[in-house]
């Protein structure tokens, strides 16, 4: 089986990957047998909160990769290297970083929300896993970037994603040319045509154990696709 | 049931907690309904390191509890509010950070190893918890703690203790008054006498999901003596 591809954000929910998820994901990988490789943008974070205080740390600058790498256990690479022909699917963590980091969503205005605009290396990665019709799993928040770049809005065939219930964030997916499909914290959904795994994990307010499950009905879902 | 206390060194396994283990701790006691409440030093980090690269950052300093709070998705307490009084129990992650930031293990020397320096939080908060016979749980390198506190050497009753197979750490364990009972990843070991509880995690080149699973039994072993 070849190795499966994890993109993380940074370190931390609030300015980078959500370390719960990111983490779930890792594990059930690895109780499922299979090879995993951590990528991040080897770029500066948007910005760097104080995750005890809630507060944007002032000055504070921290690059996503060596973050990540925490995560990781320092094994990781630049997303600049992520070849989706080497590896056989995809998965995102989630994280507030995803929104301030992968992709302007968190900005609102003209370029968040729907219209939002996506790093260039996650618009490419997803792309090319997609045309390869390899699994792209995604978590939390990150499913909007698959509504952005898969969604008719740019172009794309459409695809439907959860990000659970939320109404604001299901309304910009179905903005993007998306469709937003309900689920709990412990579902994932899939959608067999795009080969587009998601799971709402922290976009609820639930239990970390909640989150575990519903990302392992997520990984699952993009174990089976493996190719 | 009492809320169980979960102590971490800061998020990194280089430098502060090591993040999958820590992770481990909590979907583990979330499993088993037991609310948790983490803690950590509000203190500096003794070094940060780059964990993309291994090396240290000149200059580079960084709060274990403003760290540790990535993991705790904000929820934090500094160490020194740990009242073993007010919970059923405690649990020490590993990481590296555990032998730099909570005692002078890593230095070797006349301070590290057998007769190492223990932060005087950590020593009120292990000899609080076991004066009140209420569980300790550890993991990784964190076992070292216990046979530094409770071991012989510094007028404890001695505990028995595993950090796997590591002959090293193995004799300063038992130079400090305390004994060693070598244990594989996915298996935990109790001192029913002292209710100390520990398993080795990544003091092993260990899969995720052995480290989880070996942390399980370790968090149940815990759970079960909980009052």
């Amino acid at each position: 089986m070849n190795t499966c591809a994890v993109v993380l954000a940074g370190c931390g929910r609030a300015d980078g990957a959500e370390i719960q998820e990111s983490v779930s994901i890792i594990l059930h990988l690895s109780r499922l047998g299979v090879p995993y490789q951590c990528f991040a943008p080897d770029a500066p974070q948007a910005e760097v909160i104080n995750h005890a205080t809630g507060k944007v740390t002032p000055g504070g600058t921290r690059n996503m990769m060596v973050e990540a790498a925490r995560i990781a256990r320092g094994d990781i690479l630049p997303l600049e290297r992520l070849d989706p022909g080497a590896y056989s699917g995809v998965i995102f963590a989630g994280g507030f970083g995803v929104a301030k980091n992968l992709c302007t969503f968190a900005q609102g205005g003209d370029k968040g929300g729907a219209s939002c605009d996506v790093l260039a290396d996650v618009e490419r990665v997803l792309k090319g896993f997609h045309a390869q019709k390899k699994p792209i799993g995604l978590c939390c928040i990150a499913p909007v970037l698959a509504a952005r770049v898969l969604g008719t809005r740019k172009g794309g065939p459409g695809v439907k994603v959860t990000i659970g219930k939320d109404p604001v964030t299901a309304e910009a997916i179905a903005t993007m040319g998306a469709t937003h499909v309900p689920k709990g914290v412990t579902e994932a959904y899939t959608d067999e045509a795009q080969r587009v795994v998601t799971t709402p994990a922290y976009m609820f307010d639930a239990k970390p154990h909640e989150v575990y499950e519903g990302i392992g009905r997520m990984v699952e879902g993009v174990a089976a696709m493996l190719k």
